[in-house]
């Protein structure tokens, strides 16, 4: 038998892998292979026809399915309390924006309720929205604070999505949003905020270990570029790497300025322009697209997904699962609109949730390929073609779901 | 004990009626109440507050939970072989339509297929998109043929779909759509093909009692308008009730013909003019709304909603569920889509797949509504609010499914 996979723990053979490797087109199929792990660790890819000998019992045939990386979710704010369902209402009956704020709706209201709820509440309502993606075939999931807005309340947050990591089958990467929106005891003096967040909470949660990046909503109704820049200025003196909200309803010049500090990725984009496409490509920079809400809020800008493509700035595609602008829960159903709203070919829409998704949250040396030495984490489809993960939402797949070298059972 | 509930085999107390009465605004809620059930009808409702007397330990409390009529999925080609992904990629890539075509792409595809597949086959390949929908809370579904287009095939399909409904807790109404395409041996003489549906097939489905409706697909690209009266005419010479794909892409009278046959509904109606709804107003024609099929093939022209509520049409709302123009496998997607997409708001979209829903199939006075002398087919929900169903998409929130009665288990 082949001696490296005799060294695995684990050998999953006949796998038809979509390895999602740069150096390969489109999703970078290869023919039959055996996957060999060890230490969490994919340690062996060997095609079958090179396989030596009669195999161990133990090891798992599984008939030429296809497989692929884990699927990342990249930018979500699924840890929240309450409901947004009752303004949906609202506003689908006429009711105006100004009138569903005064009777306490949009993002303060969820602000409230996550405030008002307790760590293990919190945790109880994220949970549903987890296994919602696990039971997809995502198996590294972002998650963002920003709904709590005091210091207390966004460790808080912070806290749950560190144990949905800890107790469920999935990576999640955290990030700091303090600066999602400026807290209602603030609202005279919203510089007043950025301090807090600058001199308070964004230490603190450094010095806990809880924010793996920092994130900034960079909008005429969120925070200014210079705002911006201080948070940026702060998260780099923890050394925790940013990411932002950019060009979602306006340009700000945001998506520049992230680029000039280096940032994972720029998210949203609708209003990017040839100066930030630019900045990103010349910086590396990953620019993540939401078509979930572009979808709900009825947007009819469109990102410059052709620019971005020419550019080669790599895509994300991610679910941005929120109660006020994506309540819809599915990362799936994300590719798709990325294909069916903002033109991305499935290849494309893959990548955006693999290699791209990884390199988006700082992982792209570990996860969102299958190749030897990076982690083990992948799932086997029963569906035959990886078209089909873009083209179809609803119907369950994943045949086995492999996180850490570990096979799950989700729900 | 109160006598109506103590001759009950089976009695939920503490439910939140969402009962979707037509006497009633909105989701016509009422306070909280009991629901009792007998030999597969709902025999008792009850407000708590008139309860008398110890309640029997067996009877379930759901603690104040929202209840709804169960969901109905009106309009769906569940049933089907092949995938169509590698298709969208093509497009995707710009492959043009033609050339799609040509590779054996589009509808034939999908009818090569099926009519390759086994009973056995077809059966499991639409098992797992049932049981989607059943995980969302539908207890009814309509399945239509379509892909067959020979006789054996056509009755092959409402076979598959008869099964479906006898081995699982959802009940199946089936829908004959041998006018979907015109098969490839009759490409030269359409007309050949509509004497055979209506010399043959519509006799053959009839006698083995597996259509509970005919269906035409009226459109340039399908059957004309005189094509489609030959059908309604063969059903109607066989008492089964008639429906139509009407208005999608183009206006060919479709609509004002099928209401004049007083067809169950009419489905898409992107196209829809003044004259159609007023036949369909006239007639009492349930406007079917596929907004899921709107999404995927990016049409911009919307159908007439508010034309259509000023004229008091009944809307019901549908999956569409097939591979070319809707793999989207998802109820309340479709809710979402056409609250967000269409304008309808929540209680629209309800009513539109529980009251009108049941209209579109012909079962208005035994589903859609929680009332005494009612199936009881109905689902107790997690979420607090009936807003939520049409707002969240991909969370499981179903708390108890029953079907015919009993309590179900999804998955
Ligand atoms: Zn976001
Ligand atoms: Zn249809």
């Amino acid at each position: 038998m082949n001696k490296e996979l005799l060294n695995c723990e684990r050998v999953w053979l006949n796998v038809l892998p979509a390895t999602m490797r740069p150096d390969l087109v489109d999703y970078g199929l290869l023919e039959p292979h055996a996957i060999g792990v060890r230490d969490g660790v994919i340690q062996a890819l060997v095609p079958m026809h090179e396989l030596k000998g009669s195999v161990p019992a133990h090891w798992q045939d599984m008939k030429g399915k296809l497989v692929t990386p884990g699927l990342i979710d990249c930018h979500t704010h699924l840890v929240f309390a309450g409901s947004r369902a009752e303004e949906f209402e609202q506003r689908l009956k006429g009711v105006p924006y100004a009138e569903i704020a005064k009777r306490g709706g949009g993002i303060l209201s969820t602000v409230k309720a996550t405030r008002a709820a307790s760590e293990d509440q919190l945790y109880d309502l994220a949970l549903p929205r987890v296994k919602a993606l696990m039971r997809e075939g995502v198996t590294t999931v972002e998650i963002k604070s920003g709904y709590g807005l005091t210091l207390a309340d966004e460790l808080k947050m912070l806290r749950v999505a560190r144990r949905l990591g800890q107790s469920l089958p999935i990576r999640v990467k955290t990030t700091l949003l303090a600066a999602h929106a400026v807290p209602p005891e603030c609202k005279d003096d919203p510089d007043s905020w950025v301090e807090t967040i600058c001199q308070e909470i964004i230490p603190a949660a450094a010095e806990a270990g809880l924010a793996d990046a920092v994130d900034v909503f960079c909008e005429h109704i969120g925070f200014s570029l210079a705002q911006t820049e201080q948070v940026y200025l702060a998260a780099a003196q923890y050394g925790l790497p940013v990411k932002g909200h950019m060009d979602q309803l306006s340009n700000l010049g945001g998506s520049t300025l992230a680029a000039n500090f280096g940032a994972l990725s720029v998210d949203h984009l609708e209003y990017l322009d040839a100066d930030g496409i630019h900045a990103l490509a010349h910086r590396g920079v990953v620019a993540t697209l939401l078509p979930t809400a572009f979808y709900f809020l009825k947007e009819t800008k469109l990102p410059p997904v052709d620019a971005l493509r020419r550019a080669h700035v790599p895509m994300a595609v991610s679910s941005d699962i929120n109660p006020g602008t994506a309540p819809i829960v599915s990362l799936r159903m994300a590719m798709n609109m990325a294909c069916t709203l903002f033109g991305l070919t499935p290849p494309e829409a893959l990548a955006g949730v693999t290699r791209h998704a990884a390199h988006a949250l700082g992982e792209q040396e570990r996860l969102g390929q299958l190749r030897v030495g990076m982690l083990a984490d992948f799932v086997v489809w029963s569906c035959a073609h990886p078209a089909e993960l873009s083209y179809l939402v609803g119907v369950e797949q994943p045949v086995c779901r492999v996180v850490n070298g570990e096979e799950t059972i989700h729900g």
